[in-house]
């Protein structure tokens, strides 16, 4: 029998009615002749909570204890999910992290996935469980529990659907799929019905909340099908595959947008070798990831380097770089939390000239500067003001016809 | 070093305030010069908000689900306390009963202790860590998370203090030790200095909270001294050790009260060989513990038998007995709910002839009915009707001056 995955978000169990929804739709896939591996993450606001109750005892709790603690919050729904699932008359068995033995390397909060244990989970199959399996957690080889980060429980799944050779990876959500633009701000944005790993990687990078990226790029690696749908529709949603799989290809898969980030800005650094090396291992070094870099010509043996962070790493960046620009002898630096980054992501503009023009148009008509810009060959982001960003995405969306029927790129 | 072992109710770690005072209090006794392992419960009410969420999901959880459950109670309070200890400048690691490896049976809801390692531990004490490990919870040989019932932390805690060779374990709780009686109930009771491990089985059985039932074995069996102490007050509590180590033995240490259990029975069984042996073995069967046992003289062949069992598992023995009336051709049953059992506890019984007359006589001095008694060496129990029991409680107290000084057996 063909295994699914299938990954329930913290909204899809945030109470215990909705558990037993969950426990519904799982046995209805079961009854269409598969082997069910679920995945889950904690429930509602119990990792907000728990991080609370942190932060009361220590203003920075060691990361290995935060690991422990937040671990419980999986625990505490893979048990719940097996209870409502054999209530309802099926065979159904919860393991954590460690009792499944997916291994991770020591980097608490953020740990990486080295190796899944598939024996476990493949018995209790051949038992005719369904096996409930906790998202976000591993464990080292010292038997030290770890998490993946927020979002982990969506690389959980993939990862697990890559080790058993599932034949789809379906992340259910409180949204119904991948749209054109997060609908809340454009109304008229459009369900995506498929997608490929690499817009989808830039969708994610850019700012679309629904996919983890680390899962998206689990899912390339090891061509796993992902399928992101909502638990409480029955909407198809959107299937996340391979490009050369892919029946149609619009030329744009959409405007993302994140206003997580904020701009450094180092000013007069001598422009000579090594510096952005220096500036950047430095921040490397702190365990902070930079987005965006720009450094702009040189005038008079000076440059400026600009680059973003994610806001929650702005106080150590700044620690960091204070640092550094005495080192360098840059003159001094700034930073700007008031920033957004719009982004436009599609596979197609491999193949069209002129949609990075088209974007910068929009703003333009909307009388909307441009701070900085960065490409890849299938995205264009621009960083603007954050009050702006709302316009933003809606003209972009609305220059290339997002919310009509799909263009569709000449074949 | 020696090491000591303490164990925190939920009650000591109710809060976060509350922990931060308990990680100052391990930190003190550390700073006496002993390596410290810390057994910590559950923070306050979680296990009753966790069940109550099992129960919304089920009438009845699959047990090994609930262990799952329950066991992130003390997860989240060893990370809490392990955050507060370290950030008082102190190494600390917090550890589950799995990672520990508190090996148990697969008595899921109600696990024995079969063995424990300690490389973990000694590795950590080695270090200089305080080593924060959950109560209450162990794993099976195959690596299924276990819980060993309710007060379970009590004996990982003396578990851990006998595998380790600890000069002694310290129970901190919200009452300051052991007292002759209830304080709530009788506001003269006394707080006993010492009691044996005996005694303390006793009282324990017959309804003192202070200390779970099994814990007090374990210390008996592998000679750990067992300090009960309150985690708020500096009181010197009470230490659990053997009779024959005890300077000053009192004849009686006090009186205990259960209002937990209920009556149940069984009119006109016929008497002959193995009816008590078929009752009892049916309740074995269904894994529920009888506690006092009685069989009235036998008339015309047939005989009533009755029977204590606790109050949680009165729907499960009624259903097994509704059976054995049946198959014994009994008359019929009755289950009485409304019954509590008061019981004086004293070595000195053993040799003061007398002690049993004396108790009798103060509740029959208060007109109050013996509905069933039962006795060991060290202790008397009487069932009365439950809404006597206060009543019953201070008149034992005062028969016997337990609130005066300690009336010591002659040696």
């Amino acid at each position: 029998m063909p295994i699914i995955v299938q990954k329930y978000g913290g909204s899809s169990v945030a109470d215990t009615e909705k558990i037993k929804n969950v426990a519904k739709r799982v046995v209805k896939t079961k009854e269409k002749g598969y082997q069910m591996v679920v995945v889950v993450s904690a429930i509602g606001d119990t990792t907000d909570h728990l991080l609370k109750m942190a932060y009361e005892i220590s203003p920075s709790p060691p990361e290995r204890e935060l690991d422990m603690l937040l671990a419980t919050g999986e625990q505490v729904s893979i048990s719940l999910l097996s209870m409502a699932i054999q209530s309802l008359g099926y065979g159904a068995i919860s393991l954590t992290g460690p009792q499944v033995g997916i291994l991770t390397d020591a980097s608490y909060t953020r740990a990486k996935i080295i190796d899944i244990k598939s024996s476990r989970i493949l018995e209790e199959l051949k038992k005719g469980n369904i096996v409930i399996i906790a998202g976000f957690q591993g464990v080292t080889v010292d038997n030290d529990i770890t998490t993946l980060g927020r979002g982990g429980s969506d690389t959980t799944a993939v990862a697990l659907a890559a080790k058993l050779g599932a034949e789809v990876c379906e992340i259910y959500t409180d949204v119904e799929g991948v749209f054109t633009a997060d609908p809340r701000i454009v109304p008229n944005a459009r369900l995506l019905p498929a997608i490929s790993y690499d817009e989808m990687l830039e969708m994610a990078a850019t700012g679309a909340k629904v996919l983890q990226l680390r899962s998206v790029e689990y899912g390339k690696n090891y061509g796993v099908k992902i399928r992101v749908r909502s638990s409480f529709t029955e909407s198809e949603g959107t299937l996340v595959m391979e490009e050369s799989e892919m029946m149609e290809k619009p030329v744009i898969s959409g405007v993302t947008f994140d206003v997580g980030e904020a701009k450094i800005t180092i000013r007069d650094v001598p422009d000579r070798p090594g510096i952005a090396a220096k500036v950047f291992r430095s921040l490397a070094d702190a365990n902070i990831n930079v987005d965006m870099i720009i450094q702009n010509i040189s005038e008079k043996g000076l440059t400026d380097i600009s680059f973003t962070v994610s806001k929650g790493d702005l106080k150590k960046t700044k620690e960091v770089i204070e640092q550094v620009v005495n080192e360098l002898g840059a003159r001094t630096f700034e930073a700007d939390e008031n920033i957004a980054k719009v982004s436009l992501v599609g596979a197609g503009m491999k193949t069209h000239p002129g949609v990075a023009a088209d974007m910068f148009a929009a703003l333009a008509e909307k009388k909307i500067n441009i701070e900085m810009i960065s490409t890849s060959s299938i995205k264009i982001s621009c960083v603007i003001k954050a009050e702006r960003v709302n316009e933003a995405i809606q003209a972009i969306h609305d220059k290339f016809n997002l919310a009509k029927d799909k263009i569709l790129e000449e074949r």
